[in-house]
């Protein structure tokens, strides 16, 4: 769908742009360091929520405690902390994170099974029950229609700046305004303890739940499922997205035009987020797009743009800015798909290098110069399908090395 | 079988221990350091021969040449060129390993088809074909029983000293003394261009064909194949392994106690030459031993050993010194596996650290001396079923990330 034609427009207030949404941030003593490390997300009426999370077999205690609310239950609040995971903490980590969204509720004169919470940071250790006890209070407070940032600031751990984006756009049946904000944390390479991504999306449409489930899904696969965060997922990794129907559009019951529409800006939004994660990855100096052509099934470009990002390989010729297409020609060789390799086509920057299994560029002073900015493109043709993708990832520093082995448990 | 039974006894003379071999190392001029780049593997009879290569979808030359040559033929020479892998060169690089290896063949009065040759160095750039048959010129009136040590610095790159090894011991049918011998390159974490491993495996055992290849497989699965060269295979992977029956002993034509002897001594070799691999790592540390065990199949249990040798998490808390097991639940956690996760535990250096989803020891100075040594053990227990493993790695260092970034193709 032409954007001009839906009128998509960026505007302020990330996650309170959408109408009937209020956040804050504080600092509780979570983290030493006396930054902001409490965040509230608020809906004036019960959004219909939906949810993503990590697929790691261990899962930490919030996401257990939101996959058993979600299902039947809309979503009135997020709190969410920063400098604790609640990550392998057994009974005692459920039950904390049980504790801490029943005051919420309680506090706030709202149901218990429409709160959730999320935390992020060191794990094995219980959180500090009574000092987010009164952290709460001051966020119910505090929260309003101007505390997206604080919000955004108080989820951080070691990223370098908030990340926050908001768009609206109008339904293509009537015309109605719809607006969908986001925020989110993570560091491109990873951070110190998890590469634990978080990410809130809101918006005040009116859909189905079922719809806001799907549109998620295949947006999550598009976005945050398309950064490489060490090729580990974290045991925390979430992402929610809550519709609270203030727009006051005719409620979305099926994919007609108004779902594309919010598709596509939906898309925007978890792109520029995951995106933003890569920009201010750990020690990063390079933003990598990885693009797979011809590939025969979006399996098979995935799993070649994922083998290729996760390459240390690639990831330090990228930091030294050097073109070595025979480090991404390995790592795709490493994959173990059915593949001709006299079809496969590598190119850095528009310039291609490899074709019919030979180089196809030498001059070398040229191929220097090709990797000297920070953004680079490989593109990779298999020649296969029609089937295409993009994946984004960073370069592998020194300080990737030492903000890693510095930081300990 | 009980080592002292068979009476293994360590020797000098790496691959020419056996009887019956001859080698050696010149410089003809590939590596610009005039440092020792071409080496020559002989036997004086035609030895029955077997190999395993690279599964990378891209396969040097000199590999596609073997490939074609070891199915119907014994081996007698292997030369072994370093400076330049002959990867990526399409037909003519195809035609400059035939034509050496006639060259060498037509120079020594042997048949072409008995002579292999491998190729380790920079990708995509054509062998100096006349260099190298100066060399060969120089290598034919070199080779002797003593040459082993030198060709073991001949196939080096970025290896900081050669790898070789031999044992004798005695078949238990007659008593008959046997040896093996070896040599490899190759580093632990990778070199600069490829992680190109190369080995060569010599004994003076008499053994049919079928039965050397699939001692050779068993053997390669359980050494050349559990150590972590950054997840990717290079397109010049080879072991080769050749038995010329210079012991006199019967042949071994079934899986008797003779042959029961030889694998385990063709273990002994092949896990010192993987295991000096890794231990030889650019810029490593540590050396990491990853053991699983209680695992369902030898499959699930080379896959978990493999995503956390793999996982940068990991590898930078071994170099930071610090016993990170969350980052270790976490890799365990991504496998995507069938696993209870209950009836996980997870050790270092024999300590208990995290067992029922909790972490089971909090005692953090203790915690940090447990990591304070060069050797670092991972133990992983499933308790799911009987299958154990090792996998060997190293860690991830600033002097990784400097060989890797500073390299230029």
């Amino acid at each position: 769908m032409n954007e001009g034609l839906i009128d998509i427009i960026e505007i302020s207030g990330g996650i309170t742009a959408p109408e009937g949404y209020q956040a804050t941030g504080v600092a509780c003593g979570i983290k030493k360091s006396g930054k902001k490390d409490l965040a509230l997300i608020y809906s004036e009426n019960t959004a219909t929520g939906a949810a993503v999370f990590t697929r790691n077999l261990f899962k930490a205690a919030p996401l257990l405690l939101s996959m058993e609310k979600i299902r039947d239950n809309g979503i009135r609040a997020i709190l969410v902390n920063s400098g604790n995971a609640n990550s392998c903490t057994g009974e005692q980590g459920l039950a904390d994170a049980r504790e801490l969204t029943a005051y919420l509720a309680e506090k706030m004169g709202i149901a218990e099974d429409e709160v959730h919470m999320s935390s992020t940071g060191v794990i094995g250790e219980l959180l500090p029950v009574d000092k987010i006890k009164k952290g709460i209070d001051d966020l119910t407070g505090k929260i309003s229609r101007d505390g997206s940032g604080d919000a955004a600031e108080a989820i951080m751990t070691t990223d370098t700046r908030r990340k926050e984006i908001a768009y609206s756009f109008r339904l293509p049946s009537d015309g109605t305004v719809v607006k969908v904000g986001g925020m989110a944390k993570g560091s491109g390479m990873i951070e110190p303890n998890l590469a634990t991504m978080l990410a809130y999306i809101t918006t005040d449409l009116a859909i189905e739940k079922a719809l806001l489930q799907k549109a998620l899904k295949i947006v999550a696969d598009k976005s945050f499922n398309r950064i490489s965060v060490d090729g580990d997922c974290s045991t925390n990794d979430s992402v929610f997205l809550l519709a609270n129907g203030k727009a006051g559009n005719r409620l979305i019951t099926e994919e007609n035009g108004d779902y594309l529409a919010f598709l596509q800006v939906l898309e925007k939004v978890a792109l520029y987020l995951a995106q933003s994660i890569v920009m201010d990855g750990e020690g990063a100096t390079r933003f990598i797009t990885i693009r797979i052509k011809g590939a025969g099934s979006q399996e098979e470009g995935l799993q070649i743009a994922r083998r290729i990002a996760n390459s240390n390989l690639v990831k330090t010729a990228c930091f030294g800015g050097d073109p070595n297409w025979g480090r991404i020609v390995v790592a795709l060789g490493s994959c173990n798909l059915n593949l001709e390799k006299e079809d496969i086509e590598v190119s850095i920057n528009d310039k291609l290098l490899f074709s019919k299994e030979e180089p196809v560029y030498r001059d070398k002073g040229e191929l220097a110069r090709l990797m000297e900015g920070k953004y680079i493109d490989i593109e990779i043709n298999l020649n296969k399908g029609r089937e295409e993708l993009e994946f984004w990832t960073s370069d592998l520093t020194y300080d990737y090395v030492k903000i890693n082995a510095e930081y300990h448990t």
